[in-house]
């Protein structure tokens, strides 16, 4: 059986004007690896309606599952569930049950809901919530996409919400062999051993550390038998 | 004047499957937003030809500049070169230019130019070489598409040889102001600050850190009187 497909769509200026390093993305594609579901395209896109709403589209149509971080938040660049909600032609506006997630959350924090904070209660009618125990705002699933915030550790947390609800295949194992020979070098015999096992999916890293060149090796499969079989011709190989 | 537009694009199945974390789109973003280049979307892509040609093709049509990294080294699964002259229906063969670069490099280190090594010097027939001091095997753009390594010192060195002939607008200019007030506190007054000040980017970021709740808060404009009268009316508003 092969593996569901994903994309993630990362929505944030403060990651195209090089202010924040997204690190999200890295965590989710180790997350959904293990889960046995094949992360297959990341987009990044600008705080701006029509580009968040193109690209969930697209990627909604392509993929079997889409997650998205940042944009939902209180402040006024916060527009992503208006977005999402706009792409799928659902409405969209306060939500009960969202709402009184929020007025318990602040009732116990002593803190006023606002109608900023009530913006965080902006959720579409038909979307399933995505539960957030980090900081109570919640996510949310319409469709095949997953919205969830930006701030790192929410992220994780929803990930973790959402992760028993995916339906994986079974995770893509891999091997890996750190050789130190430039790649140049590997090359031949490399691609000849790729050539012989085509169900196998074979990769080549190369790095450079201290003047040094050499390459990571990786091997991926589903099948762990084949997989170390394979594994040990290719140690052989590069011994 | 509006300041052109570029997008990344960042072709390999490492990042992809949470092996590596890319590098390469932080520090462009960084260098072409002091270059007054706006990078406006990013995208990550696999190492398979329909996707790579895909992509490219449709950044390329929508923005001013497109910048790779990856897929361009000796293994069977470097591929970019390829794909971006199947992408624009150039040719694509060893090049006389770049296998002199390749040949007296390899004569210094005392190594074959074997015919692995001989892939780097694969470039499209009208395509223009881009420099890489560190190893050689050169990047290439065509048309408006700049085609680099994935190894980020190489990276690096590639992006420095194409940015003097960017054509760039103003630097976009920032100034962030970090304030110790939950998102749900600042949003009201942040909010209507954004609307009086039509001109501006503003931008809120929030963390949280040790159970404590804040924001950063980020104006941007290429006018930096505007900016700094703005900023002191931010700092007046949250002091």
């Amino acid at each position: 059986m092969s593996n569901p497909k994903a994309a993630m769509l990362v929505i944030g200026d403060e990651i195209l004007s090089g202010r924040t390093q997204d690190s999200n993305t890295h965590y989710l594609a180790g997350v959904l690896t293990d889960a046995g579901v094949a992360l297959k395209e990341v987009r990044v896109v600008s705080d701006e309606a029509p580009h968040i709403i193109a690209a969930v589209t697209a990627l909604s149509d392509a993929y079997d599952y889409v997650f998205t971080s940042g944009g939902i938040g209180p402040t006024h660049d916060d527009i992503t569930a208006d977005c999402i909600a706009a792409a799928f032609g659902d409405t969209i506006d306060i939500r009960s049950d969202a709402r009184a997630l929020l007025q318990a959350h602040y009732d116990r924090a002593g803190q006023e809901l606002n109608d900023a904070r009530l913006r965080m209660a902006r959720i579409p009618a038909t979307a399933t919530l995505i539960d957030n125990p980090v900081s109570t705002a919640p996510g949310f699933k319409l469709r095949n996409v997953h919205v969830m915030a930006g701030v790192p550790s929410v992220f994780k947390a929803m990930v973790a919400s959402v992760i028993p609800t995916l339906h994986g295949g079974a995770p893509l194992l891999s091997r890996s062999l750190r050789v130190q020979m430039g790649e140049g070098d590997l090359a031949g015999p490399l691609g000849t051993f790729a050539q012989n096992h085509p169900d196998l999916s074979v990769g080549s890293y190369p790095f450079q550390k201290d003047g040094v060149y050499g390459a990571n090796l990786v091997l991926r499969s589903q099948d762990e038998s084949a997989l170390d079989a394979a594994f040990a011709e290719l140690r052989a190989l590069f011994a």
